[in-house]
């Protein structure tokens, strides 16, 4: 991404933070995440987040979607004696469509980015409000959309090594 | 505690939770734990609890803190295979000041608990104002106090097990 698409994404992120009452600290102001997943349509795909805590116990943080950003589908394989990633997501503001693997949901209220749709594979629809949250178990499939206004996701989590997550699109690229 | 005094405090935790845009579904709103530490004197000594998640991989609360409440001071012992819960304390509103093992800070800014005095024997300061966090390791002992407005504190860690808790003062009981 070039710089100045991150600044902007960045400004952004602190103004929906901001609005939502959680401070952070000026270094985590100054290093928000912003994940495009290398497709360079990070309104439509892509998360902006906050690392709080991550130690080889547990990790926190805060994820920050825009107006019906989408989080591509992935799961959090075993690595050596991790099981995988196992994590919380409890939604604080705005409202998320969370999809896993289990009974498709017909019709799902979230939209499949069009140029991507091959590789959305799971529709078993969660729908999370404020103070609703939902545990996913590790090494399974699943994708989360904003809706119209965006959100704000606590996740609650066992270490979190993203570099290892395993992306259903191949084109896409995560750093860790 | 009686019955009408923890109602009083859960109202009282509540109000504070939302005030600072922060939801619960109905169940914690029902189910807020009071804290006195069976010391009869929440105002002074005790804590208010949301658990969010609390998993054989990590956990996380909400903990709010009257004005000047204190949560006495203890330490998260080994237990079986786990070293002792490590926890992180990110102050979300208000001031809190953490006392932890090593050099004590004079004087110290928080107010002992007069009639527990000798119950508190660390007082190497840690300042947490919104946005700031600190890890405590495992078996470390700490103890820690609002401000004047209280405060409200995301904790996130390995798995608890209150239980197990250690507290310096030995009339406090602590259910798990």
């Amino acid at each position: 991404m070039k710089s100045t698409d991150i600044d902007t994404a960045r400004q952004r992120t602190r103004d929906m933070l901001a609005s939502a009452g959680i401070v952070l600290t000026q270094e985590e102001s100054n290093t928000i995440e912003i994940a495009d997943f290398g497709l360079g349509r990070l309104e439509e795909e892509g998360l902006e987040i906050v690392v709080y805590e991550n130690n080889p116990r547990y990790c926190a943080k805060e994820l920050v979607m825009f107006p019906r950003q989408t989080c591509s589908e992935h799961r959090h394989p075993p690595v050596g004696n991790d099981p995988g990633k196992t994590e919380t997501f409890r939604v604080r503001k705005g409202h998320v469509w969370l999809y896993l693997e289990g009974t498709p949901t017909t019709p799902i209220r979230a939209r499949v980015p069009e140029v991507s749709r091959s590789y959305y594979t799971v529709f078993h629809e969660i729908e999370l409000t404020p103070g609703k949250q939902y545990t996913i178990p590790p090494n399974t499939l699943h994708w989360f959309q904003a809706g119209d206004d965006g959100a704000i996701v606590s996740e609650f989590s066992s270490t979190s090594r993203d570099e290892f997550d395993v992306f259903t699109d191949p084109r896409i690229r995560r750093v860790g």
